[in-house]
């Protein structure tokens, strides 16, 4: 290309780029219709010492935030073998995951990966390190995955597992799971075992 | 004390501390008075397949979550010094912090460490590895840190900042520090240093 070519389609691209994120960031937020405190209507404007468009209610002027989401959970280890649940439930019913759910107020991101631990494969563990944290741009998610040691390879999976189960590296159903983040996470793991040394692993997905 | 006086004791502890999980959750949750989606008045009632009371409409029946927050932010570093910012927003309005603040839709949490530490410091800087992740349970919110290393040391604080400084080990303003998360990750911070290793550092806060 030329170079003023290859300008345009650097410009074209970044064009592209930024609309693309500004999209992105209108379809998974602009949820308020009606103000959460008196019900009167919103609108998406930004507030004065603001740089973004926020739900602000045309009746009492309060603004409303939306902000990603946390996602907690575990990856549980008996020997050489890791422990996946296969979903009962919308989004991926029927595919394989490690436990793991929304983090809840009240707790922190280990007990929040600890109870999930708990209520999706009813398993007997002990928490270990924090593993990896994982941004899902697209969704407006972080998901955070902790290692944690099994203690017995008795399950009791709650209404949202249809059934817990324990995989060797060779055995793990790569093209059954449910989430990208749970892929990467497994990935980590036997990588990092391999090498004999658990790091925590920050990236980008999506 | 006698062995059942020490159980009841011991019970007493349980109940009261059961109690002010439940307290805090209801503090920093309930926010809804009105449905986001239709205006109705909502009641905080347990949905069928859920464990926990849910902002419900009583008109469209949508169910409306309150989840933790993420705050993120950076470390950043110029030689032996540390950059700091002071507060010109409440709450903690004249101290000192570390750039951060409220993870945005569409962005991952480097980027929004990042994005922060542009807007308060108007810092030049190369992004590094994430550094802490600290749950503030009490406040519904998780912390991250980065640390980054400063290109140079001319900064140009956005409106939320005072004065934006660089700082030694010996000159950090340790009483004048806004919030825990900022003094533990400092702490965190000079030790490892010292050790000539960082690690990330996962931990509960309140």
């Amino acid at each position: 290309m030329m170079p003023c070519a290859r300008a345009a389609a650097a410009g074209a691209r970044l064009i592209y780029e930024n609309c693309a994120a500004t999209l992105r960031r209108m379809l998974i937020s602009r949820s308020f219709k009606h103000c959460k405190a008196c019900g009167g209507a919103v609108q998406y404007v930004v507030p004065p010492d603001d740089n973004r468009e926020r739900a602000t209610c045309t009746v009492c002027h309060a603004i409303h935030y939306e902000n990603p989401n946390n996602v907690v959970g575990t990856v549980p280890v008996w020997g050489d073998q890791v422990l996946l649940c296969r979903r009962n439930i919308e989004p991926r019913f029927g595919k394989w995951t490690l436990p793991a759910g929304f983090m809840e107020l009240g707790e922190s991101t280990a007990q929040g990966a600890a109870r999930e631990t708990d209520e999706e494969a009813g398993a007997r563990f002990e928490m270990q390190g924090l593993f990896t944290v994982l941004s899902v741009v697209r969704v407006g998610q972080v998901h955070l995955y902790f290692r944690a040691r099994l203690l017995d390879t008795e399950f009791a999976p709650g209404p949202e597992t249809i059934e817990a189960k324990l995989f060797t590296e060779d055995e793990i159903p790569w093209d059954e799971l449910a989430f990208r983040t749970v892929r990467v996470t497994l990935e980590h793991f036997f990588a990092d075992r391999k090498r004999g040394q658990f790091e925590v692993h920050c990236a980008d997905i999506g």
